[in-house]
């Protein structure tokens, strides 16, 4: 087998681009993925401060070595959800990471920014386990981008999730999840820029990607992810890619470009217009606090009555 | 088990309406859902001349056996491929069933519409066989009804078929196929009405349907279509309807109803407009003949130089 590029010895076969490289030209392969990626949707501006959302997976750590090479001025923010020994896990990669290229990091816990830890959330909340998670992580990199004074929001989000994600929601036509998919989310009032420099990339190519530069990352799914219905749909659309390589990318870039424009818009939102919360000022459907407030009322409220 | 409507013996278990019925509750709930969404898409009027497609499989052949029940006159016509044993069978079960009821059959072969066989035209096009074979038997049911002073066309799509079309449609967003798929095409210059009166039936109710009333019907798939990508995406949405019953139908019926409308053009035929073909006046995006009529042309001089 040889690269693609060199004609050396190859030593990483990619199925998505067909592709066989020698080690440093699948690192050029890659970053130019990214790099292409972010100047075709207009992502990241140089000088931009990103804050980019860590959680010691293999998406995330490829997405802080690449933003960090191409140059960007990262900040990496993990919020620690303490979910037991894999968590703990995590945690240790970031540091050892962070440490060893001196890269800025910090860490945030539940019980200082909701008042109490994640089970206590759990408890007051009707949504599932793994959307309370993404809703509490999504308000909270949005708040502490405001906070820390940055300009948008990375996170490591891949092919794979996003046309998981994408086919769940066309399977549903869940109109108001469909409008607002996409590698960038524009800023509006009280909500920064949010973007997704790795949606070219595929689980394959993060895996090995991490591999070949030698990062440690946690290589285990989250104890509650479970049966997630996501990991259904990853695993319908890898069949699909099989049969039809190229489709997972044809299915997400021509909705992107060709489609999701012209969709309704959400009949609930439709109805209600946009309102922001006045406690926080988030984006919200909700009359008066946005979700995220309202449960962390209920959570002081439940730990005050012991 | 008990009949969900009389608490009799239920015989007959569906899984897409959660419901349980005797033999006679049985076809009157396939009745029901059948005169319900002929009423809901407003598909045909009391009166009306309808022409409906037959192929001896058990959609079909359900949905000739439900419209003569429900009261509509319908010639049935079977274009016969002339695919050997299979095709055969298809005919002798046919005339059968139209001797025994007493209700209008005409059979076509191929000769005698496009002047050669299947596997002529099939030399001729660079089309796959199902897409050939489809395009070929929509033309000639159209181009039949009007030669028949029929009002409406109407075939055994079922649920399964049309969220399998929908499904790969939307994974490569076609937006042409995508803008034209629904129980109900409206009559337009050059083309009579399309209708789907089995759109809210599943495989495994016309499956049941045909054994249940004794019909006897083609079972073995076309010996053309072995692997055909449409049982692909069958295979996939049966196991999303395993994994989370009423999805098929969610999928399908928000999309008519919430999204279609709203999908952009073909950039194709927003380019060059709606033509009808000088030879038959059958709508096409051709510049001067249709697909058929092209296809016809080139089969007569393929034939003529032997």
């Amino acid at each position: 087998m040889k690269c693609t590029v060199c004609r050396g010895p190859a030593v990483i076969k990619t199925r998505h681009h067909n592709g066989k490289f020698c080690r440093p030209h699948f690192f050029e392969h890659i970053e130019r993925q990214v790099r292409r990626v972010i100047e075709r949707y207009e992502m990241l501006e140089p000088g931009e401060r990103v804050l980019l959302g860590v959680s010691g997976g293999k998406d995330s750590m490829a997405a802080w070595d690449l933003l960090t090479r191409l140059g960007y001025d990262v900040r990496a923010v993990h919020i620690d959800a303490e979910f037991g020994p894999v968590s703990r896990r995590a945690v240790a990669h970031l540091r050892d990471f962070a440490a060893q290229r001196a890269l800025p990091l910090r860490i945030y816990r539940y019980p200082e920014l909701l008042g109490a830890d994640f089970d206590a959330a759990r408890r007051q909340s009707r949504k599932p386990v793994c959307s309370l998670c993404g809703t509490l992580k999504r308000y909270y990199l949005n708040q502490l981008a405001l906070r820390l004074g940055c300009d948008v929001v990375a996170t490591g989000h891949n092919l794979d999730d996003e046309t998981a994600f994408l086919l769940g929601n066309v399977l549903h036509w869940q109109l108001g999840f469909l409008g607002r998919q996409g590698p960038v989310l524009p800023a509006e009032e009280g909500m920064v820029r949010k973007v997704k420099p790795l949606v070219r990339l595929t689980d394959d190519d993060t895996r090995r990607y991490v591999a070949a530069r030698g990062i440690a990352v946690v290589s285990e799914p989250c104890p509650h992810a479970r049966g997630a219905t996501s990991r259904a749909y990853k695993r319908h659309l890898s069949r699909l890619e099989k049969e039809y390589p190229g489709s997972r990318s044809d299915f997400y870039f021509r909705f992107i470009e060709h489609v999701r424009a012209h969709l309704p818009d959400d009949p609930a939102s439709a109805e209600v217009g946009v309102r922001h919360c006045r406690v926080c000022g988030y984006k919200t459907l909700r009359e008066d606090r946005c979700y995220v407030c309202a449960l962390r009322e209920s959570v002081a409220a439940a730990e005050a009555a012991g």
